[in-house]
């Protein structure tokens, strides 16, 4: 009877329960899921206020001053994560540690390039991440050259076997980066499939300047591997106008570069607990290893200090939104999106419990844009989202949101995901270059995507449902 | 009798040639000195046809891609007397001949610097042109900032004495260049008085890129010699907020510069005879020699080009003026004017035979103003070369102008000398550095240039007077 009463009383409860639950459900039908008037208040004052201040640039200041250079597997990546975990705490979060993720590493040496003939120049040139060494004396051979990648495919292999092969693909605006960097990443791989003994690109960059912009390629197991480098915009329009004379061209190229051993590093992590469900997160966040070259100002720092600046607003203010938001500082994005998918495999089990997945990696900002990939459900809570953000120069976007290279990951899996879309026509001049430091951020640009992020994370971790689901929150089983 | 009738067919002959001059001159007073409609339209139509051509641009582009960087003294510097006397004959150029010029010549050898302490960041940095090296190990020291070279000059010795110097001076726009550079000149004088163990200074330039701006400095005989070197502006702002977290900071740095033998290099010269008064001149040019780090397209390939095709465009539509046009391709401006020195020793006895010298070496152009330092007579003259070079945008200059480098040797000793003035507020972004490459140069900026110098040579050398005395040209003894 006890047992019979109770389980009656139970009963009561949980068809109580369940009735409160549907009439919830009725109420937050396609029209009627949306953001309190104070909800949206208070992003808006989110909005205004961290728009005023400059956190993300003094964070910046700290990494690229403290740090600098913080390749994978370097003493600059060991150092930066030291720093992550310090700024993390110094910061207030409530919950700061790192995960490891291996990966295999590389390391530059020497590299050097000069054209022998028909007249003799210099050229400013760097290896390609992964790329092998040449042999110590260096490789000295006539160059052939492509407009593209796929003008080398489409080579005859006698016209390529033996020579050094110069893929000389103008990068002409941010939009071009998709496609001129195939040549980066598989140029190797398909010149020596005809038979080159080295392959140097033009770097994939939109500057004038003397600065070779390095980046990842590959190899493919049962290709040859060959010695693979960049040379600057700069040297690339001397080379051609050297070709243009007609006759043949001899160019010299050493490269120290080589593989390292299996290394590793970390993600760092740092979480802004929630006040009602602690256990479903926002995933914000940039990668933390950079290129070498430079100090990493705009790749990625500015993507991480942003979102620890977006997500440090929030907690300083007293603003703990429902879920939990979680600032990740990926390891070793440039040479293969290690961080990214050791995240994934990391909480495979909760993956169903991101609201939402937002990294920040294309600059300093401003946001001009927001693009969503949400369930039906959502897209209105997406719609108000976008007009908090409106003042700020904040358009609507489109609705299959790339949420990032190391997010990509989660997306795939089928993670809300968004992208905050940061002004990159500029990014290009910098990236992977030795150029890319600190002096190019404007604190106005890199505090207005603070602040969007800001505005992003707090609306996305208060949402009254889960971005991923048509059904409202209360009825999710995760 | 004969000897007599003939003194007296002479005495008849010489009578009316000083009747004649004496009216000549009458005519030629201070209002009247001018340049006829048909001079003044000739030059109109040089204005209009050269600046519709590209011939400076490609002579440009043969000298930066053919011979590329030509330091004094260097293989580069032999190629580069080798293209000119070719370009110069290929050109159609009267008379092409070259004179010898010796100097102290200086090798630039490794280069390395690094913050050790208390952050660990690689800086991008370049020898001075004349430091000496560092022990092969280098050196490592705490360095001690200054904000100008003045505040070094006012330092107590017992601040600096076993440090290294860093001058922090900032370039603000191109006008701070004379200023500035004292400290790249001097600051290793001024160090080394002060016991520093080596100095290194903010880049003299004013772009924000990771590239360092060498240039000259020099040592006092009685004071030890201390390595020299510069960074770059990025990696001075770096440093600068590093020594502004307080605490000291230790650098290292390496240096394989070192002073080299005495060698020899040429002025080449291209003349254009003139067709009445051949050994009267009209000297223009610029200096043949670079920098090492880039391929001297706007220092001064750009000054060779113009000055090359606007001589040239006169010859090749057979507008051969009175006076002789000369184009002098100065040997080692860089390194200490030596070329322009010895032109003026060579051609001591001539002085007086210049009409007017005008070196371009600030750039590409456009030329903006017209500055000259001329007798009173001249003035008029001037106006009206003015007058036909202002549809360009040249507008009035002043009187007192600067011949440029090679150049100041003649006006300290009396020759009337010229300024067309370069456009450069944009010189010092790339002046001395690897980024002063052809890429840099728009056709249309140096195309004026050109047009506005051939203008110049061509009423220059046609003019009825001598431009460094009040009286006509008729009664000129030289």
């Amino acid at each position: 009877m006890f047992e019979q009463s109770r389980n009656l009383k139970l009963f009561g409860l949980m068809a109580s329960i369940v009735l409160s639950c549907a009439a919830h459900a009725a109420e937050k039908t396609e029209a009627s899921v949306s953001f309190s008037k104070r909800e949206l208040a208070t992003a808006a004052w989110i909005r205004d206020h961290a728009s005023k201040e400059n956190q993300s640039y003094r964070i910046l200041e700290s990494l690229t001053t403290e740090v600098g250079s913080r390749m994978a597997g370097t003493p600059g990546d060991a150092r930066a994560v030291a720093w992550a975990e310090a700024k993390f705490k110094e910061l207030g979060f409530d919950k700061v540690w790192k995960e490891a993720v291996r990966f295999p590493s590389w390391q530059r040496g020497v590299e050097s390039a000069e054209i022998l003939a028909p007249f003799s120049q210099k050229l400013a040139v760097t290896a390609l991440g992964n790329s092998i060494s040449t042999p110590e004396a260096g490789i000295e051979a006539e160059i052939i050259r492509f407009a593209t990648l796929n003008e080398l495919i489409a080579a005859p292999v006698e016209s390529v076997r033996g020579k050094i092969v110069f893929i000389d693909h103008k990068m002409k605006s941010a939009n071009d980066y998709g496609q001129v960097r195939q040549g980066r990443a598989s140029g190797a791989v398909e010149a020596a499939r005809k038979g080159a003994l080295a392959i140097i690109i033009r770097s994939v960059g939109t500057d004038s300047h003397r600065l070779p912009h390095t980046g990842g390629m590959h190899y493919a197991a049962d290709v040859m591997q060959i010695p693979a480098a960049a040379m600057s915009n700069v040297d690339a329009d001397l080379v051609a106008r050297i070709l243009m004379r007609g006759g043949p061209v001899k160019m010299a190229l050493k490269l120290g570069s080589h593989a390292g051993e299996v290394m590793q590093s970390y993600n760092v992590i740092g979480e802004i607990t929630g006040s009602e469900l602690p256990n479903e997160y926002v995933l914000i966040g940039g990668h933390l290893d950079s290129w070498d070259l430079g100090t990493g100002a705009i790749d990625d720092g500015a993507g991480c200090a942003i979102t620890m600046a977006a997500a440090e607003f929030l907690h300083r203010h007293g603003l703990r939104p429902r879920r939990s938001v979680r600032v990740i500082l990926y390891a070793n994005e440039e040479q293969g999106l290690f961080g990214g998918s050791a995240y994934a495999s990391e909480h495979q089990a909760q993956l169903k419990q991101i609201q939402a997945a937002a990294e920040a990696d294309s600059g300093q900002g401003p946001v001009l844009q927001l693009d969503s990939f949400v369930g039906a459900k959502a897209r209105k809570l997406v719609m108000q989202m976008q007009s908090v953000l409106a003042p700020l120069g904040v358009k609507k976007g489109t609705s299959d949101a790339d949420p990032g290279p190391d997010m990509g990951v989660l997306k795939s899996a089928g993670v809300p995901s968004f992208e905050l879309v940061l002004k990159s026509d500029d990014y290009f001049d910098i990236h992977h270059t030795a150029d890319d430091t600190f002096d190019k951020i404007e604190p106005a640009r890199i505090t207005q995507a603070a602040a969007a992020f800001a505005v992003f994370a707090y609306l996305a971790a208060q949402a009254p449902i889960y971005f991923g689901e048509q059904m409202p929150v209360v009825q999710k089983s995760h």
